[in-house]
């Protein structure tokens, strides 16, 4: 019998983090859902469960650009990244019909992605609400007629309501990336082929222009980037970079090069490009 | 007498967002608290308000980072920018003991900044919620004891809550930078200093390092960049750009080499440096 894989998400049950943890994990795992994205870090730092599952880039939830600082802070791996093609689904009590929903609630970004959806219903009222998930195991537990949520069918299926309109997202092959984190570095089966990094520059002249222009020599090719001004030292700035790896040997002679002249260079995790 | 400004900003009265709405336009203001920050640009958008207050750039609220793109969908304009230094204070209701507080509830992100202070008082425990002001309010308004906040001074003297500590940060001069957000773009009075720019460049190989290579030449000293997969088009990026402006003209000619070369540059606000 295979061991049970213990796995913390942000969130309730039902969401899309839950979704993506089965998607990799399998079936054989206990999800553990945490309200702040801090508690599921914190939570594998101190060895609660053996994993996390973190959205860490796309336009449904806004909160998640902080995530690679929460992973730094406490000292977490990046092990693996998954892509989720996002789908939102219009879901209601069970024998509910569209015609009588009045007011559909989910995330901003989630009601902003139907906006297609909703400009071709206007009987009803696209409200802003904190998660995707957690409204559906609100209309769930309250039994709330005339409510709906916008959520993934996972939700629909773990809170048993009733899909009233599937895949009313207005953009197609939209896909959100989470990573899956650990506390040890794993050890590689095969060369990365992509890599998370935290560089910590001096705010000299070009500084950022000179450092790109040694990673694009090198091969590397940048998918991410972001700013995050250092607290304590106000003229110095931290980049959180991914990278694609065309060559494992021109990345580790970048990474040195990098230190030896812009800065301080962690690799938050180095990985298999999924995408 | 001079008319009343509208500002609306998000989260409930009391917050940092309150009190730099205040230090910006005067005493002869009407705030009003939104939910989400989306709802903050529509209600600028649609002219329920003259203005918006928004935090930008800290690292107290980590769901701030995707407010240039909000910025963006909206179309609207970054007219100045505004810092205030992060004070965090433990409040609670009148006439409460440091010694009879068991719990103190804010923001994870403040919590983290006050570590020292609760390393120091380990009987009170730190708990995570949504906000800091918000905590302030539940307390006053449900007269709940043994129960701490930790705030601004504003939100304790909006609430009549009492400060039991005060500046319990542990990082001394962190600032949070806000901007100050309307419909259209105003007649500017000085040359600016600064500018905000999104910046939608193809994929190909080391652009983005051309692309700053050539701001560093034009003596543009970047402050901030974040880059955003570009939803429709999933070989495009978006970057969302700071940079501080030496030369009028050179920015002028920087710009406009950018747009010739390497992606369509959009000015989001230009305006002067407050740091």
């Amino acid at each position: 019998m295979e061991k049970t894989v213990k796995v913390a998400i942000q969130g309730v049950l039902g969401s899309f983090h839950h979704q993506v943890a089965q998607q990799y994990f399998g079936e054989q795992l206990e999800v553990f859902g945490f309200h702040t994205f801090e508690e599921v870090a914190r939570s594998v730092e101190e060895g609660i469960v053996d994993y996390a599952v973190m959205a860490i880039e796309n336009s449904i939830a806004g909160a998640i650009l902080p995530n690679y600082d929460i992973i730094d802070r406490h000292a977490l791996y990046v092990v693996d990244e998954h892509y989720l093609p996002i789908s939102h689904n219009l879901m209601a009590l069970p024998g509910q019909e569209l015609a009588t929903i009045r007011e559909a609630r989910s995330h901003p970004m989630a009601l902003l992605q139907c906006k297609h959806f909703f400009a071709q219903h206007p009987e009803i009222k696209a409200v802003d609400d904190v998660d995707t998930a957690y409204v559906a195991k609100v209309i769930a537990e309250q039994k709330i007629k005339g409510l709906a949520a916008v959520a993934s069918t996972k939700a629909a299926e773990f809170y048993g309501l009733e899909i009233l309109a599937r895949d009313i997202q207005t953009v197609a092959n939209n896909f959100t990336r989470f990573i899956i984190l650990s506390k040890e570095k794993p050890i590689l089966k095969m060369p990365p082929t992509k890599a998370s990094l935290k560089i910590t520059v001096r705010n000299e002249k070009g500084v950022l222009a000179k450092l790109l222009t040694v990673m694009s020599e090198f091969d590397l090719d940048l998918t991410k980037i972001q700013s995050i001004p250092v607290m304590s030292k106000p003229w110095e700035y931290t980049f959180f970079i991914d990278t694609l790896i065309a060559d494992e040997k021109q990345f580790g002679e970048a990474m040195k090069q990098i230190e030896a002249k812009y800065g301080a260079v962690k690799i938050l995790g180095e990985y298999q490009n999924r995408k």
